[in-house]
This record gives C-alpha cells, structure tokens and sequence, in this order.
C-alpha cells in the first residue's frame, strides 16, 4: 500500500524513540523512509532542498464537523504522473523514483508506468539529473543509476526485450550509493563524484 | 477549500466540454486551473516540465472491497511545506506559489506560511528561479514577482511592518503576465524577457 509520506515518516518517528540501541534503528527501515531522513538531513545542514512529493489522492466526500478539521470520508489514491522526488542541488534540478527489490539476479521494469519513463525522458533532455535509486534488498545494496541507462532497457523491452535489468548491468552501469549515519542513502556523494563538473 | 489537482482539473474539464462557445470558457475559472492548463500546454510543446504538486493528505483508514479500488474512508488535510508548483525550464530549475487577491488596493501576506517562505528562500539561495504568480481579481491583472521581493515585506511584518504589499509596488516590483489561448498565465515569457541570460 502507498500511504502518504506523512504517516510513513510518523511511524518511523515513534519506532525510532522506542529504540534504545541506535545500531538496530535502521533495521526494517523501508527506502522510503531512509531516503526521507536523508533529504531532512540535507535540508537541514542546507545542502540539498529535495521533498518526496505527496500521494496523488482524489477527493469525492468531505465531511465538515464542527469546531474541528476537515474530515475526508470519500477518496481514491490516483496513478503518479511523475517521479516520486525531485528538487534543486547546487543549482541543478534533481528528478529521481526510488525501488526496492527482493529480487537477487535483476530489478523487474514491471513497477515503473510508462508516464513516468516519459516524465524521466523529459527532465534529462531539459537539463536535469533524472536517476533511480534502486535497492536490492537481497544485496543489501543501494544504486544510483542514471535515468537514461533504465530508459535504454525499457526501450528494449517494449521491442520485444527482456523485461528486468540485470543486477550485473546495474552494479556496473550504476554507482553503490554509500551510507552514512546521517545520510542514509548518500545519494549527493554519488552526484558530486561523477556527474558535477569540478 | 483546498482541493488535490485532480478533482479541481475534472471538474474545469467537464465545464469546458459543456460550453459550446470558446471565448466564455475562461470565465470563473480560477487561477490555479489555469496555470494547470498552462503547464500542460508547456508540457505539450516540450517547453518546460512543471508539475503542481498534489496535496498532502494524511490516510488513516482504507477499505479494500473485493474487485475494486482502495477506498479512504479516513483523511485529512495536511499543511503543505513547500511551494505547489515546480520544475524544470531551460536546465533551470523553478518553483512558484500562486495566490488570488479580492482585494483591489494590497496582497495580504497572511495566507503565506512562514515554511512556503523559508521554502522560497532556500530555492533562491540554491540558485533556481522562484517567484509567486499573484492575480488581482478585481483588476483582472496577473502578475509576476520574484519571491526575494516577497520575502522581503514578509521580513518587515515580521518585525511589526505592514501586513500586506500594496498593489502599486507589485506593479511597479513584478511583471504582469500576458494571456495568451494557449498558454492562459504565460509566465515563461516573462521569464525569457527578463531572468534568462541570452
């Protein structure tokens, strides 16, 4: 289920209060929620401005009590047009979608639309760094990989292709994203190594 | 009522479908769905990627009936922390709020919340463009002003100034936004004339 950023990040909050051993915080942390850390920490130290962006919900009914707030009593979760992220980084525009995967051998293409593979294509030919953040849950390893390699293989597999990416191609094709206490999921590190012009 | 996108936009669609006569279409409809028509023209012509972001609504109950869609039964409301619009343009990254005004002589600050400020000021020190698209109704002039500017008087209400931004320094300050059919609050125009370098 997707819920809202909202409620994810309450329920990390109060997992992590009732943890009294910091090691184990992290443990069962989806990469949603350490993706979200990450982007408050960056936010915080002034970095990075990058926000998920909310769960697109239709609306139908709302009931309005008195004296208090508004209560939605009808509603749908919608289909995303775009990626999950996006924001600015020392003057760039940043676009990414981030996946988890058990998968050992390779990432399925089965849970990206293809709105948001258009959206992906748009944001790299105007400039932007459009990448996915893919975790292989397996691996216990995180990878940065530009957009345009997972658009390649999309492209493949809409010819008649293969429907995943080997976890091979994406080790070699990508960059592991490190992991540091405070960032997480240090995806900058990997955007400052290879993809900004010192 | 601040309603998500999708409800706003279906309900300006099924109004546009219905009225026979082309010049009446625009009549009533309210700023944001005309920014939202204007961003899908941009999107359209490949001009810019700009995406109103959905509204923050906090799931607390879900029902899942055999054979069809998720139902939120519970919700509500959040309070936005950003800005609702933003994208990319020219490589350029932007990031906007829109408000509409009854009032004929000053923009009252108090419907901007001091996080969509704080917001606007780190997008700006971080190099994208950002700016609030204000309309005077009762004018019928929309217009253009950097969120420096905004920021600004909201620095000076803060430390006991006025409330609001008088009319006349907003058009003195900004740029008032051509309509055009096709793209209804242009503000990329104003952005080629006077914030890109050619």
């Amino acid at each position: 289920m997707n819920y809202p950023q909202g409620t994810r990040r309450q329920t990390t909050a109060n997992n992590r209060s009732n943890k009294s051993i910091v090691n184990f915080a992290n443990r069962g942390m989806a990469l949603e929620s350490e993706i979200n850390e990450t982007n408050d920490y960056y936010l915080l130290t002034n970095k990075a401005i990058v926000h998920k962006k909310p769960t697109p919900i239709q609306v139908v009914n709302v009931h309005y009590p008195k004296r208090s707030a508004a209560k939605i009593t009808e509603a749908y979760f919608q289909e995303k047009a775009t990626t999950d992220y996006n924001g600015i980084y020392n003057g760039k525009h940043l676009d990414f979608e981030a996946k988890e995967t058990k998968n050992k051998t390779t990432f399925p293409l089965n849970n990206i639309h293809r709105h948001q593979i258009d959206h992906m294509r748009s944001i790299s030919a105007h400039g932007g760094i459009c990448f996915m953040i893919i975790r292989f849950i397996a691996h216990n390893e995180t990878y940065f990989i530009l957009s345009d390699k997972i658009i390649t293989y999309w492209d493949m597999m809409i010819n008649g292709g293969k429907k995943s990416i080997p976890y091979e191609t994406i080790k070699c094709e990508g960059h592991e994203i490190p992991f540091t206490y405070q960032a997480k999921v240090d995806y900058l590190s990997v955007i400052d190594q290879f993809y900004l012009s010192k």
